[in-house]
Order: structure tokens, then C-alpha cells, then sequence
């Protein structure tokens, strides 16, 4: 059963999980020392509970608290309770959707057992957009991508911004992040997969025609630049989604890399029963 | 050739068209009166201009002359320059890309022109999101869509935000307005238009099913509530995009907007020769 505990000093320690949830460098070193990360609103904090993240504490409107309260009675963590102003002070935005909760990181699986009975991968290369990464999770998930492979330095899909553009989904599909990562892929490869590079470059092989027959692995690259050579190189087969002529003529040359990545995972899908 | 004119004072009636650019309420009312549109960017800007829109002024931060001084030149408008803070102070933001201009608004088509060429349209039901409604005229314009026809109450695609999010894809695929929400579907299907509703049941007709053979326009509904129930009902087929079912078991049950849309654009400009 949890206990509620109203807070009002945006300087209290006890809320030290919380400040400054806008500060994007503060809370990447915050969130990697203490191994949390904060989950908010009522669906996506259920989802994180329902995925085995311990609850360290919840920090919430009051007239929240009756929508969450069969949830936090199997909690044993403190819940905070303040009003809008103490909320904003704490965070340093307006808390719309009512309820924050910080919770605990689980340890990530490795490469080898995320991918080990998977069909269909997705790798992401250094994506530095906390909501393109969270969109590409809630693609991959409800399309039935089986897990996801990120490179070392691709941005933390705990990060509230994408847990929240994600919809809850960074708890719905297994993911491991790269140590190595040109040797990652190179295992890849080895386990049986298929290494598919997905390019603007229309001179790739378009969709429709990759070599979808087995198991395939489709690395995206980052919003500005795509993968790096390195990557490209290493792929068994560029592929592309067609733009149109009339498009590009006009200088529309482009797709943002969620609809990219959209477009991809439903080709990748398409020919999978489930 | 532009004349540079140095401002400061926020309250200068002179720049009136750039005043509380983040107020949507506002901006939608003065933007209607005077049949202008702002546009945010160097190359934004470009696109707007090149697709005939009159300038009818420029407001910048004096270093963002010299990227846009061909432009200017050939331009017979005011060019505001104020420093950083006044720009702020001006349109309520920081404003990041370094120049705005004000054009004015052409008359819209009627829907009967715009599709009369078209044998792929996008229909958008009341959308509210500017920056879906950019995001869904970028992918259109990028696979090759013909022209998008929104309902009379769809959010507006020359909005700051959807150009912005849109990358200047706004100015480059014809679209128009409906006036009768019913009728306007009517005629379309009697122009010889199939009517698909893509919808996220997942008792409809997967996408890869669809009748796409000839002329087809695809219904697209907003992003809460999806089609109406007298749109889905006008529809020759209901079209969706195929689920993961063990996504559905775990509550991960649909796409976004976007994503949908640029799923099922691809899917319709798939057996078009360009």
C-alpha cells in the first residue's frame, strides 16, 4: 500500500528524481547515475509497472490519484502529492497528463539474446531525437517488429520524452544496445541475418524488392545525415522507398525518418504470418 | 529591390502581421482577415515564394540577410531587421531560423480542379493537428500523391507549423477545400474515384487487399476519433493497416497518423508507373 505524502518544497530531496525534467544533459547524467528513469501519465506508467520496472516513487495532482489508486496499492513507494504550481516549480514544465512516476532501469539484454528468436530487426544508428526514437518503438511494435538493436550512441528510449511519443511501447518490444558497434553487426550477419541498409539514395533497391525471405535485420540512420558509410558498407543490400520523380523535381526529396521507417517496417511485416 | 528597415518597438503597427506567432486562436482569425500566412526560413520561404505567393513583408535578424539577398532582391516588400531580442519580443518566440516572411494567400482551387488530373488524392476529415497535417502533405508530396482535398473543417496546411513540419510541401502538391462535407465525397465517387477509408479496425480490408486499381481517394480521419461514422459509411472500402497481433494482445493497438499515412500512401502510389 502506498503512502501519500504531500510535498510543497520544490527543493525537498525527496523529489530529487523529478527537477528539471525539461534540462535534457541534466537528466541523462541524473537518470544514468541513479538507474531511472520517469514514466508519465496513467497508461504509460501502467505499462512500465506491467514490464517489471520497480517503482522508486510517484509525484502527482491529487485528483489524480483516484484513476492510479489500484495501481499504487501494490506499490511500497512513497507518492507525492503537490498542487500545479509546486509541480511546475519541481519539473520546470506544466504537468498535463497529471502523474509522473520514477522508476528503475532493468538490466538490458545482450545483442545475442534479443535478436535469438527474432525474424525481424530493426538497428537503429545514432538517432539523436528522443521522439523520432519513440515513434520508430510504437511503429515497430504495433507492426510486429521483433526487437530492436541500438547502436551505442543512439539516443535512450527511456528518456521521458520518448516513453511518452512512444505511447508506452519502449516496454512492449525487447531491445539491447551495441557495445561494438561494427562487430555487433558482423554478428548479426553471422546469426543468419540479412543486413538491409535503408537509404534515401534512389538508386537502392526499392522496398518492395529486398531480400525480405529470411531473417533480416533493416538499419536506419539518423534524421540529417542516414547511416554512416561504414554502416552502408557493411550491409548485404541497400534498399530505398521510391519517391516520386515529379517530387524531387520540385525539391521534395525527402521522407522524415519516421515515415521512412514506417513505410519499411510494413514491407518488412507484410510477408510474415503472425 | 527590398528596402532593409531597421525596427525595435515590439508595438510597431508596421509589423502587425508577425505578432504572437505560438497563439493559434489569434493567429488564425488575423491571418484569415487578411488572407496572409507566415512563412519560417530560408528555404521555406523559397518554396512559398516560387510557388507565386506575393511577400508582403520579411522580418529577420540582419545575418540572415546575405543567404536571402537574391531572394530579396527580386522582391518588392519591406525587410524588417531587428536584433534577437525584438524578434522575440515581437512574435512571442525565439525565433531559431532566422527569418520570417509574410505572404499573401492565393485563391484556393475548387476540389472538381484539383482532381481532375488526379488518380491518387488524399482526403483529410478534420484534422487537428498542424503539425500531422504537415507531416502527412511532406509524404504525399514526397511518394507521389496527386492532390489532397480536406474537409471544410481540417486544420490549415498554411499554418506556420504545418509548413514548417511540412518542409515547404504545402507549395508543392495541389490541394483544396471542401465546401459540403457530403456532397463533395459524392461527387468525387461520381468522377470515378473508388473511396477507401483507412480506419485502424482490423476487420477491414488489409491495405496490400485494396481495391487500387484505378482512380482512388483515400480517407483520413483525425487522430483521436478516426473517420466519422457517416464518412466510413460513404466508403467503397475500408482499408487497414495489418496489426501485430501479439502488439494488440499487449495493448499496443495503433499507428499514428502520420505513420499510417505514409503506409498507406506507399501502398498507393506502389503500381503507378512515375
Amino acid at each position: 500500500m502506498a503512502s501519500l505524502v504531500p510535498v510543497t518544497d520544490p527543493a525537498d530531496p525527496r523529489l530529487a528524481d523529478y527537477v528539471r525534467l525539461r534540462d535534457v544533459n541534466l537528466r541523462k547524467s541524473l537518470e544514468a547515475e541513479h538507474g531511472l528513469f520517469i514514466a508519465e501519465g496513467e497508461k504509460v506508467i501502467r505499462r512500465a509497472v506491467a514490464a517489471g520496472h520497480p517503482v522508486r516513487s510517484v509525484l502527482m495532482a491529487r485528483r489524480w490519484f483516484e484513476p492510479l489508486a489500484d495501481l499504487l496499492d501494490g506499490v511500497d513507494a512513497p507518492v507525492y502529492v503537490a498542487d500545479d504550481a509546486a509541480l511546475e516549480a519541481i519539473t520546470g514544465f506544466q504537468v498535463h497528463r497529471g502523474a509522473l512516476a520514477s522508476l528503475e532501469r532493468l538490466p538490458l539484454p545482450g545483442v545475442d539474446a534479443v535478436v535469438a528468436e527474432a525474424r525481424r530487426v530493426l538497428v537503429l544508428e545514432d538517432l539523436v531525437d528522443h521522439a523520432n526514437v519513440g515513434s520508430i518503438y510504437r511503429c515497430a511494435a504495433a507492426l510486429g517488429i521483433d526487437a530492436i538493436v541500438l547502436s551505442p550512441r543512439c539516443a535512450d528510449p527511456l528518456y521521458r520524452r520518448a516513453i511518452k511519443v512512444s505511447m508506452g511501447a519502449v516496454f512492449a518490444i525487447p531491445y539491447a544496445r551495441m557495445t561494438d558497434r561494427h562487430g555487433d553487426l558482423a554478428k548479426l550477419r553471422a546469426t543468419g541475418f540479412t543486413l538491409l541498409a535503408l537509404t534515401p539514395d534512389q538508386a537502392a533497391t526499392p522496398l518492395d524488392g529486398a531480400a525480405t525471405g529470411g531473417r533480416v535485420a533493416l538499419m536506419l540512420g539518423s534524421e540529417g545525415d542516414g547511416l554512416s558509410s561504414r554502416w552502408l558498407d557493411e550491409a548485404d543490400q541497400r534498399v530505398c522507398v521510391p519517391m516520386s520523380a515529379r517530387a524531387m523535381a520540385n525539391g521534395v526529396d525527402s521522407l522524415n525518418v519516421t515515415a521512412a521507417a514506417a513505410i519499411a517496417c510494413h514491407a518488412l511485416v507484410r510477408d510474415i504470418p503472425s
